[in-house]
């Protein structure tokens, strides 16, 4: 697989709010959908995830508001890695209406055991995997 | 405590939809929040709720909704027990505004197994109190 | 097209709760894209939803809840009407994990006038198309 | 009133997801919250963020997820403005835990005609009023 997935989308009634626009938290379910898909096509699925031991974790993001997505719009969410630490993976991600940009974020995935939530190395097969995406 | 559980809630823009009222489905939210406050006024909170063998799962529910809740409303969910089975409880359910009933709703709660989600009974000390306050 | 729409859906992480499983608020979420995706492939898409004077929303619902989705699941979400009123369209709707059924329900919806939110008739061209999908 | 709210916040259910913890975005919708009851505290209801020619949108925000939140937990959500544009409204925002801090971001928020949902200026007894609470 190359670098970037991409993941079509539909807007519903529940995404929307008394604006006549997305909520602005929804971009966020968005982007972890398509990072759930990215992860998937390259071989780490629910087990991944929730492993026995481990958890990928939301460790910090951004996010910019360029324009709004409306009721039944087809978007596309897009996920890509452009930075790959030990315990870290920080990923590119848009919201698309054809040509137009939505929405951009940058989203920084910490990898930590699930007892104590603390920071851990991510497992040298996803790894190994991953970096060969960028 | 008496039978019914009152809980004050502010209806924000993450409730709304693009219809400019309540979403629908986030008035079973709203039901949900007051039957955890109304186990956790009968003593039962969080470990109760998830403990280590069983768990309440919501098993079936109907719901007619009156008059829509805007953006900004305060309103009041409510809940009371109406019947009390071995494995399960059945809740009567509405959200108010003022003098003004929104919705109402009976919800069948079960209690299951974790690991089979297969019903069994409640616990002695839940049905104890909890039979006390119909 | 015929009687029954089928909606895929992939459960991600946004719908699951504490318990591991689908929030039970959430399938209502599920059955009203599949009633949108029903009214779309019947020429009815947003303009109908939400057209200058009248709007359709949920009046009452049943469901049960069978057995439950869990992250990752793919599910389909099904709608067909089974009573066609003057003012309201009753679906029956579905929740299947391969041949296993999940969730069922009954979901009434409601022409309303969009300034009073009182009933009002059901367009003709829209009944015309819907009671042939009967 | 000085210049930052406080909000208090339970976590119910819906707020979780299947890691056990408080699902990323919704932190967002705590801070959302946590901003209208700062605007109201400050005199600025549905009214103002709602009015016939303009809105406040979310602009864009960054985030940083220390530690999670989980069901049933006491937080409280805060909102304070850092930075008042003639077309934006920047704040700090936090999610504490007692004396923990579970989250911080800021959000920018941007007036904008409804129309054409371009920048447009800020009214001017809502800078008053908010250059004031700085």
């Amino acid at each position: 697989m190359t670098g970037e997935l991409l993941l079509p989308l539909r807007i519903y009634i529940e995404d929307t709010d008394a604006g006549r626009i997305v909520y602005h938290a929804n971009y966020l379910k968005y982007f972890e959908r398509a990072r759930t898909e990215f992860m998937r096509a390259h071989g780490f699925g629910k087990g991944y995830i929730f492993s026995a031991d481990m958890m990928f974790v939301v460790h910090s993001l951004s996010t910019e508001f360029l324009k709004p997505a409306c009721l039944d719009d087809e978007v596309i969410a897009t996920a890509r890695i452009i930075k790959l630490g030990s315990a870290s993976i920080t990923f590119e991600q848009q919201l698309r209406r054809g040509e137009e940009l939505l929405c951009r974020g940058e989203v920084c995935i910490a990898c930590v055991d699930k007892q104590r939530m603390r920071a851990q190395r991510i497992p040298v097969e996803v790894m190994k995997t991953l970096s060969a995406s960028i």
